[in-house]
């Protein structure tokens, strides 16, 4: 029955595909496992945040009270009470959101996904932030756009440079707070402009906000949605506010976007788990993030302080970083002649990691920075971690 | 801090999205869910097969034993022993299936996108079968391939037709067990013609097979991939033997095409619920689908008899269908000049609904044909929407 000498597949891949390498970061994450590497490499949210029991209970309701419902295909759009409580949360900025625009996803990576997917064909321009969150490089790089990279400065983005690269774009993609991978904060006066820039242009601005709820500081700057919700795109997830593992995040966007969007989640992969939003839904419904949220500001607030006051004693002079204001990472710069790939091999020889600035850059990369994540790493290994680092980097300077 | 007058966007959605559309199928669905309908139309499994009580007891378990752990990212292609279980039960076919060539997807539509993401580039020959199944349709349909439609008669596809039709194509996609929407099984010899034909024309052959477990005789027929695990790519589900909400699928596929398939997921959705994979594991560890699928098998099989002894007394001459040995659905061939998408209307105002065949046909449709799913409608509902559909269907021959 077995056939005769079958040639081995002469594998033709497509030509979407042919570029695609495994994420740097991942990469990465697999060699610092080791438990003696000190790693700021990580993009993870801190476990010690993870409302284990919440969840444990949010699961026993559910499946007792609508187990069949829930473990049946559900609708592609998502689970409805959610879909409300989303619109709801975002029209608390001032413009209505209505639930009809919000699509859940499968983690807000598929939201990039399917964004390029809806938006993006070969050669078209696509504008990013220098340097831009790699995993919407990746989620783009498949459907072959011509990246545009806007330029930027300690507040973010330079909306200024926006319409001289940006006519005919097909979307401009910007984190705008606490941005990863630099921690930084888009000012309310630049989101405006960008707003202001992208309804001229006619371009779909993209917010993508992970980290939105994660400010040290009072209250969060406006959301740019708020601002012009028939031109912007918005991104939200509960990987940083609740847990990453069970893959949810949402895209609220204008109706005709969000209805082809919606098509393209259906040939996707159907729908998201109903049972892990009905889930979610029990768990938030009543309020719990008002109260969880602060917890996870706090910690990570603390630990963000413990690696300036580290990055300050141990780093030679030369050397620069970000001060974010809330989120999980900073951004270092170093001498411009230090290479940061070369430096990590050096690096995890004294069992300490980070990631390479360079694959953030959707055109010309600079080599010379790094990303630090700090919420995963408890305050003496922080010190510990930047001082070995530290010394590693006066041998360069 | 609104811009002024911002006009609306003109979406420009990418070319290979424009003829993108809700499957009909959803859309009949929504119609469908008020009670008085009898719905044959669904592809729903019977929610009464569903271990609720079991897998409420392994959430339990797996988020009191290692809660932080499976609320955590994960890694891109599974749940390590989950893999192993898939690779093993898959070896017992008689050809070695590693681990390694196993990757988890959020149900197996996601396994389609990423086939199609990988493999299929503008203008690509892609065989399927005469009808294949409409979701798979839909996921390849957006990476813009050239169609071939490969010839069926009783016993499933017809391998002698591959030859011709086949050189240079980047995939055949065929459904195996009880397909989706004959409810055909394709014969042990064709099996081998098949597996033989695509080995020497390099074609990679994508065996799916979502209700192979759900044989209704003695032993399933020899999986393709078993024959030819260099050549064959196995698609497989916990949607038909567990539960379809919590969207958990697999892919198995040579190396060179897996990594590239998972670097393609990392891109999409990162990973698949790392918990809702530590849950099927747990459920499942101990061969609890040994038992369980029996009890689906049982309840399918006498649903299926109840249909066609319905079939047989109240459908007048002219009309055919088919005798499902497995799974799901049966296949009806109406008097050539009866539209089956017209028929839909007149069965909804009489409140009974099926699937019209033609959005079933990458090619030239067969509009005299539908699908009948018997799984979720009880036995006397399914005698009295037969009797009402053959009663409409006697005014038109």
């Amino acid at each position: 029955m077995k056939p005769e000498n079958p040639a081995p597949i002469q594998w033709h891949f497509a030509q979407r595909v042919q570029q695609l390498q495994s994420s740097v970061i991942r990469e990465i994450l697999k060699i610092t496992v080791r438990p003696e590497v000190i790693s700021f490499a990580g993009g993870l949210p801190s476990p010690a945040t993870f409302p284990v029991a919440q969840m444990q209970a949010a699961f026993d309701a559910v499946l007792s009270r609508q187990g069949k419902v829930a473990l049946q295909y559900g609708p592609t759009d998502g689970y409805g009470p959610l879909r409300e409580w989303v619109a709801d949360r975002l029209s608390r900025g001032g413009a209505k959101i209505l639930p009809e625009q919000v699509l859940m996803t499968s983690g807000s990576q598929q939201a990039l996904d399917l964004l390029a997917k809806v938006l993006v064909d070969e050669g078209s321009k696509v504008l990013v932030e220098t340097p831009s969150y790699l995993g919407a490089l990746q989620a783009f790089s498949v459907y072959q756009p011509q990246y545009m990279s806007i330029p930027t400065d300690e507040d973010g983005l330079i909306p200024e440079a926006v319409p001289a690269i940006g006519q005919d774009a097909r979307l401009l993609y910007a984190l705008p707070n606490f941005q990863n991978p630099t921690g930084r904060t888009l000012s309310v006066e630049r989101r405006a402009a960008l707003v202001e820039a992208c309804a001229r242009l006619g371009v779909p601005l993209i917010e993508d906000d992970p980290y939105g709820e994660l400010s040290y500081r009072a209250a969060p700057l406006p959301r740019m949605i708020s601002m012009n919700p028939q031109g912007v795109v918005y991104m939200g997830s509960f990987s940083k506010v609740l847990t990453p593992g069970i893959r949810l995040g949402y895209v609220v966007a204008p109706l005709p976007l969000v209805q082809k969007l919606e098509q393209a989640k259906q040939a996707a992969d159907l729908h998201t788990s109903q049972l892990t939003q009905m889930v979610v839904y029990e768990v938030i419904k009543d309020g719990f993030l008002d109260q969880h949220i602060p917890t996870i500001r706090k910690l990570y607030a603390e630990q963000c302080q413990v690696m300036d006051a580290a990055l300050t004693e141990h780093f030679p002079a030369g050397v620069t970083w970000t001060k974010p204001e809330g989120g999980m990472f900073t951004w270092v710069t170093l001498p411009k002649h230090i290479d940061s790939m070369k430096l990590l091999d050096e690096a995890i020889a004294q069992n300490v990691a980070f990631v390479p600035g360079a694959p953030f850059y959707a055109n010309v990369p600079e080599s010379n920075t790094l990303r630090l994540s700090f919420v995963t790493v408890p305050p003496e290994k922080i010190r510990e971690g930047i001082a070995r680092l530290g010394a590693l980097i006066k041998t360069k300077v």
